[in-house]
């Protein structure tokens, strides 16, 4: 069955702009980035005429994959997240309050604002949602020190 | 900054139904299940009026987190890959085309067929999307035998 997280995917609008993002504003590096066949991208997505431009980018060791559709030309999701279907992707960090300044500051978006974890297992610890250039949704999440 | 990965999230429309189709159906294992204090949901999400009730279910080591919004009610987004904000979770699994086949007679919805990897790092691995009762999008792929 299940064996090992492989990576979480967001399609995205423009490839080079979330690259840049994902790298230069996140700090994650690029790992590949290229074209498929679309005989493949039709089969696996049954979607005719599908091609897709795929790149991986890795950060604190796991992989994210931004995948553009050359075609056919998709319609932008509402992703805010009490929408069915919306998703995201936490990334355990340090310095939080720091980041949101930081990102904020160079123009990252957040849904809401950092927020002590009320209770539960991770009482204590802050977190914070935020979304690429996409509205692809992020969250960070920073653990209270032992 | 990005220290690790901690968890995939989706928005979905019934936490039970969707509890059982990721334990029932994929494996994975319950960890917990509870709603969130208001303010919290409000603070985080920037969205007033929200209110989520949240489960955590494990798999391959990894969590995944399916969260109800009780309040406000989202629309459901039409999740098909070429969307803009469309996502997808993928596992490396072991033998994909038997559970292509027994998931297939047991309801579960796949977006296309189990492909072979034409070219790159993963070539000649195998491939297959799928959805869970809300059209979110998981993927799996099984790397060839070495």
């Amino acid at each position: 069955m299940l064996k090992s997280v492989n990576h979480t995917s967001f399609t995205v609008s423009d490839l080079d702009r979330s690259i840049k993002f994902y790298t230069e504003l996140l700090g994650m590096e690029l790992i590949s980035m290229a074209e498929r066949p679309q005989e493949f991208c039709e089969k696996v997505t049954g979607i005719p005429g599908a091609r897709m431009k795929i790149a991986y980018v890795k950060g604190a060791d796991y992989n994210v994959e931004l995948i553009q559709y050359l075609s056919p030309p998709g319609q932008k999701l509402d992703t805010r997240n009490n929408n069915i279907g919306s998703a995201h992707l936490c990334f355990t960090v340090e310095n939080l309050m720091e980041m949101f300044h930081d990102l904020s500051s160079r123009g990252v978006r957040f849904r809401g604002e950092p927020v002590n974890i009320p209770a539960g297992p991770n009482k204590g610890g802050l977190v914070v949602y935020l979304v690429d250039p996409d509205d692809n949704n992020l969250e960070f999440i920073e653990y209270p020190s032992k």
